[in-house]
C-alpha cells in the first residue's frame, strides 16, 4: 500500500535518478581515504561538499572539527518522530592499485551481466548507501516543500581508521544528536532480493594469553622429560574449552543468552539460508560449533569462543628442538543477548589459572570487550520498517543478525541512549575494501525508494 | 691398581704437561672455523698440523680430500683390540667477537678460582679433548717405543658444520676405518669429579604437521561458529598425545622401551644427580613429564614426545579476529632402546587422522627418524674403561644416558658396525660455542692419564 503522500515522492526518486547519479559521481571523485594524512585535505573537501549539499535540501548543515577528519552534522525540523541517520563520507585505501581496471576516484556506470552497477572506491561503502538517504529527502522536499519527520544527519569521516574521534565527539554533543530513533546505512542486503534490518550484533571479547613455563628455552635433548612444555599446557588450556557437545566450558558463559523467539525462528527459516553454498563456498561441508544448531542461528544468535591466533617455540622453515619458555594465544568470544562481557573475561581467566601445572604462570592481555547490541523490536518502528522494505523488493524483509560487531550502534546506544536500525543494500559481490569495488545501480535506486518508503511510515506512525 | 707398564707413562705425562700445553696452544692459534669459507685455508692448515704431530709420534697419518673440509686418517699397528679414535679439528664461528676478553685464536692459561683454565676458542671443542688422547699416545710412545693397541685416528673437520662429508666418507672407507671399538672424545664429565662413559643417547623421530580447515582465512565474524577452526583441531590432537601420568599414548609408543638394570639405577642413584638444581637452573620446580620417573631417568632413558613450534593464525601485534585456513606444528619425539622411528611414525599419522574432524585435511613433513644409539655394555671394554677412569678422578665413573642425540655414534654402529664408547672431560662452563671458551687444565692433564689407563686396561684385557 503506497500512501498519497509518497507516490509521487517515489516517481520524482524515479524521475531524478540520473541527477542522483550525476550527485554521487561527483562524491565519489573525492579520494577521501581517511587513514594516509596525504589525503586530509581530500576528506575536508568532502565533508564540504556534504555540507552544500544538505544545504542545498535546506538542512541546516555544518563541518564540525574533531583532531582527525571533521564530522558532518545537519538538522532540519519536522513533524513526528525524531531520526538521527549515520553515514560515512571517508572510504577506504585504494592498494593494490594495479589491480584496479580504472582509476578508483574516475567512478563510470557500467553494465555487468548481473545488471548496472557504479564502478569506483567508496561507491558502495559508504557515499552510495550514504546518498540512498540524503537523495530521499532531497525527492521528499521537492514534492511537499518539507520533510515527514524531525531529522538529524551525522557523517562521519574516519569510520574506515578506527573511528579515533567518534566517542568523544558523542560525548561532547549529547544533546545537539539526541534523537529517538537512529537509522544506519552501511549494511547489506540478505542477498539481491531480500531486504533486512540488523537488529542483533553479536559482541566481542578478545584475551591474549601467554602461558609461560622455564626461564629460557631449553633444549630438548637436555630437558626434554622433566621440563614444563608451554606449547602443550596452552594446548591442553584451548581443547577444554569446549566440549564434546561444541559447547564452550567458562563456568556461567552461556548467562544472558536467550533462545531465538518463535516469530525470529520462523522469518528465518523463510529466508531459505543455503549452509551448503555458505560453507561450500570456503571448501567446507559441515557445520562445525554447537550440536543442534542450524549454521545461521550459530552466526546470528550464538555465542562463540575461537582461537585467532596461535605461537610458541621454533615456527620457521626446517626443525629446532627446542622447548619454548612461552606459548601464547589470542582468544576471541563473540557474545549474544545479555552476556556480561567482564564477568566472562574474568571467569576465562579463572578457568585458565585453575588449569595451570606447577611451574607456569600465565598473563592476560585484553582485546576489547563490548556487549552485544539488541535492537528492541518490540517498538513498532522495526515492525513499520521491515514492511516498508518489503513492499520495495521482491522478497519479505527479515530482522536478521550479523555475526560480527558494528561498534557505532554500540556507541549510539551507550552515549546517546537510542537503538539503530541496520538498513542498507550492499551485495556480497561489491568488493568493499578491494579493488573495483561497486554499487549496483539496482541498489542505489531501490535504497533511496526504501528510505522514501521508512520515512512515510516512520513519521506516519506517529 | 696401577700396572708396571701404565706407572711411568703417567709419570711421563706429568712431566711432560707443560710442552704438551705448547703443543695444544700451537693447534688452537689456528682458526679452523668450518662454517665459514674464508678460512677453508686454515682448516687445510689444521689438518696438515695434525698430519705432521701424529708422524711424529710414529703414525701413518694422511689428510684426505672430501667436497668440504678434509679428514685426517692415521694407522698405528700394534698388539690387542684395534681402537678407532674420533675427534674434530674444527672449531665454532668467534661471533659475538666483542663479548670475548681476548683474540679467540691468541690462547692463553689463565688463573681462575676454580682453578687453571686454557682460554681460546676450540680449546674444550674439541681440539683439547682431541688431544688428551695423542698426547697420552706420545707419552706411551715415549716409554714403551710402541703403543699398547692397534690403533685408527680419525679426526673430522666439519663436525661444527653438520659434518656434510661425513657419511660419504665412512661409505667409501668402511674397511680402511674398520675397527672393533671406536673412542670418542667430544663429551663432558658428570660433573667436576665424576666422569662418565655414555652408553646411552637417545634417537630422534621429528614430523611437522599442517592441519588444514577452510580453503582460506575466515572472518570470525562471518563464520565463527559453523565453521572448522585448525588451531582448535591442532591444539586438540597436542593435548590427546599424552595421558594424565604423562605417559606418550601413540599406539605402540613403548614398544622396545627397556627397563633399567638394578645395576644402572643403583650407578645413577650414587652420582647423587640434584633434580632440584638441574630444574632450578632454568626456573623450574617439579619434574614435569612421566609420573614416577626421575628427572635422570626421564632425560636419559625415557621416550618423550614434545611440541617444539606451533603457529596459526594471526600472531603479530594486538588482535585480527581470524580463524585461519591452517595451523602448523613441529612435534618431535625422543626414542630410547629399541624403539622403531619408522613404525611410531606410521603410528602417529594415523593417530593423527583418526582424530580429524570433518572438513580437516593434514599434511606431514618428516624431519629426521634416528633410533636410540644403545652400547652393548656387555662388552667388558664398558666397564674395564669405566674402572681405569674411576681410578684417575676423585669419583667412581659412571655409565649414564645422554638427552640428545649424538649422530657420529649411530653413524660408527650403522656404517662400520662398531659400538662407541663416550668419554670425555668437558665441563658444564666451558662456553662451548659461546665468547670465552675454556678448558679445564685438570681436565686437559687428567684426561691426557685416563686415555693412558684405558690404553692400558684395554690393550691388558685381550
Amino acid at each position: 500500500m503506497t500512501s498519497a503522500r509518497l507516490a509521487p515522492v517515489l516517481d520524482r526518486i524515479d524521475a531524478d535518478l540520473d541527477a542522483a547519479l550525476d550527485r554521487l559521481m561527483t562524491l565519489l571523485r573525492i579520494p577521501s581515504i581517511s587513514t594516509d594524512p596525504a589525503f586530509a585535505d581530500k576528506c575536508d573537501a568532502a565533508a564540504d561538499w556534504l555540507v552544500d549539499d544538505l544545504a542545498s535540501i535546506g538542512v541546516d548543515a555544518t563541518k564540525r572539527p574533531t583532531p582527525g577528519h571533521p564530522m558532518v552534522i545537519g538538522h532540519v525540523d519536522g513533524p513526528g518522530r525524531h531520526l538521527m541517520f549515520y553515514g560515512h563520507y571517508d572510504v577506504q585505501p585504494v592498494d593494490p592499485l594495479d589491480l584496479w581496471h580504472r582509476d578508483p576516484f574516475d567512478p563510470e556506470i557500467q553494465d555487468t551481466p548481473k545488471g548496472r552497477v557504479i564502478r569506483g572506491r567508496g561507491s558502495s561503502d559508504d557515499k552510495g548507501q550514504l546518498m540512498t538517504f540524503v537523495e530521499a529527502c532531497r525527492a521528499w522536499k521537492a514534492v511537499h516543500g518539507s520533510l515527514p519527520a524531525k531529522i538529524t544527519f551525522f557523517f562521519e569521516g574516519e569510520e574506515e581508521s578506527g573511528s579515533p574521534s567518534l566517542v568523544p565527539f558523542l560525548k561532547e554533543h549529547t544533546d545537539e544528536l539526541a534523537a529517538e530513533l537512529a537509522l544506519i546505512c552501511d549494511t547489506g542486503l540478505f542477498d539481491e532480493e531480500t531486504p533486512a534490518v540488523t537488529t542483533m550484533l553479536r559482541g566481542l571479547l578478545g584475551e591474549e594469553i601467554v602461558i609461560r613455563g622455564p626461564d629460557m628455552d631449553l633444549h630438548s635433548g637436555m630437558y626434554g622429560g622433566p621440563a614444563r612444555n608451554p606449547i602443550r599446557v596452552l594446548a591442553g588450556i584451548i581443547a577444554a574449552l569446549h566440549d564434546d557437545e561444541g559447547r564452550v566450558t567458562v563456568p556461567g558463559f552461556y548467562d544472558g543468552v536467550p533462545e531465538l523467539s518463535n516469530e525470529l525462528r520462523a522469518q528465518w527459516e523463510d529466508l531459505g539460508f543455503d549452509a551448503d553454498a555458505f560453507l561450500g563456498d570456503v571448501g567446507l561441508s559441515v557445520p562445525a560449533g554447537e550440536a543442534g544448531r542450524s549454521a545461521l542461528e550459530m552466526i546470528w544468535s550464538r555465542p562463540t569462543c575461537e582461537v585467532n591466533g596461535i605461537t610458541g617455540g621454533y615456527t620457521g622453515d626446517g626443525f629446532k628442538t627446542v622447548l619454548p619458555s612461552e606459548a601464547r594465544a589470542k582468544i576471541s568470544f563473540r557474545l549474544v543477548g545479555q552476556q556480561d562481557p567482564l564477568a566472562i573475561r574474568e571467569s576465562f581467566r579463572k578457568m585458565v589459572q585453575d588449569m595451570l601445572p606447577a611451574d607456569c604462570s600465565v598473563d592476560f592481555h585484553p582485546h576489547g570487550a563490548s556487549p552485544a547490541s539488541v535492537m528492541s523490536t518490540d517498538d513498532p518502528a522495526f515492525e513499520a520498517a521491515r514492511q516498508a522494505l518489503s513492499e520495495e523488493w521482491p522478497r519479505p524483509a527479515a530482522f536478521i543478525g550479523s555475526g560480527g560487531s558494528i561498534p557505532i550502534a554500540g556507541y549510539f546506544k551507550d552515549i546517546l541512549g537510542i537503538d539503530s536500525m541496520l538498513i542498507g543494500f550492499g551485495r556480497e559481490d561489491d568488493l568493499i575494501h578491494s579493488p573495483n569495488e561497486k554499487y549496483s545501480l539496482d541498489s542505489f535506486h531501490r535504497g533511496m525508494r526504501s528510505w522514501a518508503r521508512i520515512l512515510d511510515t516512520l513519521a506516519a506512525e506517529d
